[in-house]
């Protein structure tokens, strides 16, 4: 028997596709006229962590009065963790989840930098606090809720659900969903990852769109048949400036906020 | 080390819980002090599923001129359907989820009562388009959106991500994450599904308050820990009446609608 995915796929090219009548003219617009749901990165694509993770450091340690490079520590802080979870999964379940990443991600780095003074509280409040409080890059809650109009719009992430749960809650966000990597036990950017979201949503990939500031998300993504949209946060790494700052040409859209993202997807802003 | 939960839980019994503060006098609220989190069952608790598939059945039979006892054959859909996907995955991973369950279903007892004459598109309708377009009990959204004042709110169900993402949508419900036991694989009643989604919300299963209208479930959630709520849905099975007529008197709170349930938490509406 035919299963409910090919059969819903089956009845709805049948029937006319509303985005495409709202489209805006344009050869974007045209190549994502099928596209039925955004399937947002959230970490750096979302939320703010680079002055989150900084803020918390810098104000641990002016409590202790020290004093170090804190934008660095930031982003190793990132680059640890991150590190730590992607492909996790892969050979066997993982044994951790992204909250315990950050925690020894920062053990590692007070170590490294002679930062033993941080009790116990301060390093939760760091490692786990702050990242369940991140506040999201200002264009994005205003074109979320536009989004919604015309797609699903899921967070699809290597962040525990608690922190997608705990965000959206702080700044107002409200997803149809949440795809958290922590319920299949299969990360980004193992195809397992990206096929169980195609799965989950009864959509075939090119009907979604990966939205992230990141290549290696959306070229893996690209490689399971999403269509991809490249959102540019300038200011993802501080004043480092983001490793990705090339977008692929390869990719669908590239935009240089939310808003236009939106308008490229054709949706009135 | 220890975890991410054990660190979050040990610093949170330091802190003052709001949710006490907040809490009326009382013996239920008193127990209930440490919820922090409710987990919905949404197929018969929040969605009416009765009215949705009794309905389509009979439009569909009327355009064919047949009269059927459709109050019965809507509760038969909800029988087996649901026959088929508790305990799913107990000893392999589910070949199915709720959609595909729902088909056959309507496979069956089309068989059964003659309705050869309901063309594919009619059967994809019922089967499909019906129960991802389901009206939830009047007294829900509006409790919804009181409750998530104080808690953390999500769907845990055995119903797919589609289901739960179109009906909020069409209802107008705003769901901090959706539980799908497809996600994992393992389907209430097994103990894995609550274990599962205590994990994913990083609390104590005593922290989660399991709410439904049907004692199996809730009795799972409790033999892992939860508490539990009972809320009576008398119309969900139509004029033949809920086979859960008797609340278990062993659960911490059974509720007439949700709003009663809503002040039985503490929550003023």
């Amino acid at each position: 028997m035919e299963n409910a995915r090919a059969r819903s796929r089956r009845l709805r090219l049948a029937v006319a596709h509303e985005i495409v009548a709202t489209a805006i003219p344009g050869e974007a617009a045209m190549s994502l006229a099928g596209v039925r749901a955004l399937t947002f990165d959230t970490g750096g694509t979302i939320l703010d962590w680079h002055s989150g993770v900084k803020g918390a450091l810098a104000e641990t340690g002016a409590r202790h009065g020290i004093e170090k490079d804190w934008t660095h520590i930031a982003n190793e802080f990132r680059r640890r963790s991150l590190g730590k979870m992607i492909n996790l999964g892969e050979r066997e379940p993982p044994a951790y989840n992204i909250d315990d990443a950050h925690r020894m991600a920062l053990e590692s780095l007070v170590e490294e930098h002679g930062l033993d003074a941080f009790t116990e509280g301060e390093r939760h409040a760091i490692s786990y606090d702050t990242m369940h409080n991140l506040q999201c890059w200002p264009d994005f809650p205003d074109t979320l809720s536009k989004l919604r109009e015309n797609f699903l719009c899921a967070s699809f992430t290597i962040l525990s659900f608690r922190i997608i749960m705990d965000t959206a809650r702080r700044n107002g966000l409200g997803w149809d969903a949440v795809f958290s990597c922590e319920a299949t036990g299969k990360y980004k950017i193992l195809p397992e990852a990206y096929n169980a979201v195609a799965k989950f949503l009864q959509l075939e990939p090119g009907e979604i769109c990966m939205v992230a500031c990141h290549n290696f998300d959306l070229d893996a993504a690209k490689g399971c048949g999403f269509r991809t949209a490249f959102v540019k946060r300038p200011d993802e790494w501080g004043p480092e400036g983001p490793p990705d700052r090339d977008p692929n040409p390869a990719h669908d859209i590239v935009a240089d906020s939310f808003p236009d993202m939106a308008r490229q997807l054709g949706v009135a802003m």
